[in-house]
């Protein structure tokens, strides 16, 4: 049995575990957790820092608690590194994941996401992956991420819409979608993209990141500790940590 | 429940379904099947070129039995651009999978291969996955693939001195193990590693590609067919193969 | 004198040796042979694969009868390092060949290939290659091997308007015929380009890799058997190759 | 008239402006602060993380207090895209302007950092930057941040000994001391070198960077707000920030 | 007090020191030079090499006469390894600086330089930088050098509209001025392109290079000679220079 | 018949076209011309720079005397893209075409220059000629150009010692070697490595690159007069060139 603990970023109580339970089973339980301080969504630099410094805490305690591999929920991988080196499981971001998937999919993608100004962001992070040359180009469908739920239909729209520029005039045959909260548009991308004659996947990274992790889990292997060693300590006056437990 | 399908790309009956055993359950079932035609083992271009119209051959056919994925058990994926192109369920070789996964785990990983022969085309592999900036180096331990069994231990010995170097003089921080015969010796050398003060995870793909295709079949994803259309219908003399059976 | 070997990965008989016989002289001779096993033209990776074994085998054959150099006549150079692998006069592929020179003749070049699932394919040569920063574009004509010559002048007019929205729109300065079968339009093409205004080099591959072949065999350089070293003794039943002689 | 505002982004005083005095003058004023919450020293990615916040408020407030440029005094360029965002006038951290400076002093550069975990996050800088072709090498002294002034001649043996291996061995011509607070050993450093018959120049980036940042306020420019857009307006419980004023 | 001497490589004698003249003060003098024998502007590679020797002899001189660093203000950056080499102080071209600039203020630039002509060879400074991964693109607008001061409305229209085709078609979010000459136009760039929504810094290199080249003087750094040692000495008719004069 | 014209561009009347004269027969005719005015040898950026403008009028005149092709005898490649600009027929300079074979005849190459000084100047070209992903390292044997002849034996010893440790550290598969007066040295290099059990090709450019510029000729390809257009009309005192003439 493994725990794959969701650490959601974000003080907004995004709801990831419930709707993955059918993940769930003897062998997979999920668990989640959210911020009490940080952004209500990422959708800058800044909202990409301050939901930093409770992501780790949150990992923390998660380990603690008993997880076995730690996803965090939010395509920017806020705090991944960071994460790492406090914890020992396991530690998957759900946008370096899909970008991986993506690569082994097909020869090029693009990733979909929210804004505009987020488009250098995933650029820089691809390249951060080694990944840049398998990256199609980054669109945008300009919606906040908040304003996703009430608008469910136009975003579809528009996100259907950027997908079909990136496979006609960017090239890319495998699309991610660049925003945890597109959950659920990719089979209905898949399908009206098809019948356009644009068939290609389309990644939801929350369901496939919880599967790899424990994966990872499943054959005992984590990330290394010589790349991501406990940070030393010091004094940090506002932002002291949980301890981490000795795992057994 | 998941059936994913093991092609071993030998004629040498290298058993990987059985050792895996313990992945296995509700969820998941394991097949393999191997080559009638094809090399002994995989130690050169040659020899990936001869396993691959088998391997084909051996995947249409699992499909057509019912696999829900595909691995094929060897570090040099042969034929496996032509695998997806002839299949629609999910394709996985298993050294393209470790290099993601390593790329992951760490800042750079070694491959440890079998030959200094094989050297560029690990090189060559990485580049074509995008995952060159990650790769560290390709080191080897001159024992060809079938002098493994009969000499486990002075290979694990030389697999650790290769790990050792791979660590300390090319900056290394993953180890992946480059041959699909290396199996069982992630553990032992992840131990023998850290008592020499060089923990690292030492990363042995197939259970972990096996895995890995699963979470592929379970979110309903596969590699792109718009990058891996079907081969067009053409005199083949001597390489026809078996139809696909259309999906349900 | 130098004899140069052409081998036509294809059952096929395309013919190439005969128009290239004004190449041909006191210090040329060239010579020729086609698959009997393989597939009737090279239109996806599968193909590819299939390509190779006999390729490799042909490519023995030519050595032992006296050839100085071999040249595998498709774009694709099937099988390109398991002949080199097998043999020890110097091989080169069209593909690679045409690439060097135009890397050569201009700043930037593409490849105008016959279907748009080869794309792709030549993205990741010229990546193999290393010449990916110099490859402007990969376009296509949507034209099957086998239907070139029947459809002469509409791939004639296809290929021309190819060329200029590469040259317009993405900046190429120099054209690659991307398949071997579009031989004897090069010419064409370039007045047809000059008349627009768009006068660039048009590269028809045969004739400069058989001379580019030549030209290694008379300062007797050939590929690193370093980098390419002979096949290890192993069964591979069904892929059996004639045995290289000694060269004097 | 241009005031260059330092942020140390640490909560330990490192005095940066007072040494730097000498700069001052009529045309040049400097202003320095420091942080209440954050990190003793930054030596690790949960040190970066932390910093953060505070940095940018400190920005912020710098700014709205008269500042015509910032400078972030810390080489691992801390929450530096996010002091972006949220100011107008130009930001630049001492990472990055040494980098760029010291690929036009030479071919390759090495950067000496303080400890071996922090290699590979240099590494990453770098190529983020886009300078990951001019990188000869990151080495380090393993000198924690807090220890440098207790220890100084000591750590000055260690930089010339890294030095001397990075130009020897990694073939840097350049030399970048990769922690703030290796100040005061850059001249030494280059004498003591050249003395061996490695002279090279060694860059301590804070005076530089002063200069830098005034040079792009005397001639109006700033980074791209195009790049790097204001945060959008949200609750962010825990990390408010004092609002920008309006600059004339 | 540093003296700044700017090399201007054409025998036309267009004035850079006396507009920047405001930059001077008790810190900072301006000297200025230009060629007798070389090309009348710099438009081709020809002009490139041909401006070479004397700028190479214009340099020394200005070493010689007390300059503390040097400027060589064209965009193609002619000769500027070979001046590195000839002298000791610090030697920046305007182009190479340009490019490190834009490189810090935003995440891609685009150059917009004279002549169609000129892009490659713009595409190939970017990538001897090291900074071809910073470039969106190098647009241009079709001014010969000597047409731009007789034309200057017109060549800012269509400076205003190649910019805008750069941020909106190539994503650039900086913009740099490819030609020396375009003096004068980046404020009203900056303001026609906020006008269209398009606000981002436009940088006119020189005055930022004779900063820049003060901030080396004033930080006693240089370029390294260790990278770009003195020419050995030999004979070559015709391209005698002035002996370089130690330095005190 | 095809007239390939060597322009040596240096003072010093090195002898390139009597030593290849071997290569002449009823298809191929060689002419050789060298400066007046230029460096005695070639070793520094100062050298590359004043080499140009003959070697540009040397070309010129060339072809006005009815050259088909035209080969820049330096590794250096001085002028390369300016004589390109100024002739119409093809142009090839020895050490881009070395680069481009060593690249096809195995997987790393290394080149052995004359002088450490010059390390920096071949990794530049290999990136310019896209060829750097191929380049395992870049020798030097400390010997003056002026000094090869009278200290062959010497000069071979340790270019015999530099390939090796290329081989064996840097993992180079192919030899170059960097100096068109290392002539004479490939085949008893080859030997002397052969014998001790590093066998691999020694590329010595002069020869293979006019058989490469004669293959271009015979089937009437030049370099892109759009990569390379003619040098617009303008004032270049001290630097006129001779007119082209027409080609028939």
């Amino acid at each position: 049995m493994v725990t794959v603990h969701l650490v959601v970023p974000t003080t907004t109580k995004f709801e990831f575990a419930a709707p993955l339970s059918y993940l769930e089973g003897p062998d997979l339980k999920l668990m989640e957790s959210h911020l009490e301080r940080g952004p209500a969504s990422i959708e800058c630099e800044y909202d990409e820092l301050v939901a930093g410094p409770e992501t780790v805490a949150a990992a923390i305690r998660a380990q603690n608690d008993g997880a076995d591999a730690i996803v965090v929920v939010c395509m920017g991988d806020p705090a991944l590194h960071a994460v790492r080196e406090a914890v020992s499981v396991p530690v998957l971001g759900i946008g370096e994941t899909a970008m991986h998937y993506a690569a082994m999919l097909g020869h090029k993608f693009s990733i979909l996401c929210t804004l505009d100004r987020r488009r250098s962001y995933y650029v820089d992070k691809a390249r951060q992956y080694g990944l840049d040359s398998k990256l199609a180009s980054v669109r945008t469908v300009n919606t906040p991420v908040l304003a996703i739920e009430d608008d469910h239909a136009s975003t579809l729209d528009r996100l259907v819409e950027a997908a079909a520029v990136a496979i006609i005039q960017d090239g890319a045959d495998v699309i991610v979608l660049g925003c945890g909260c597109f959950k659920d548009m990719d089979r209905m991308m898949e399908e009206r993209l098809a019948a356009r004659g644009l068939a290609v996947p389309v990644i939801d990274s929350p369901p496939l990141t919880v599967l790899t992790a424990a994966a990872l889990a499943r054959t005992r292997l984590s990330h290394s500790k010589r790349a991501y060693p406990i940070p030393p300590a010091k004094e940090r006056p506002g932002y002291d940590v949980p301890s981490l437990k000795e795992r057994r």
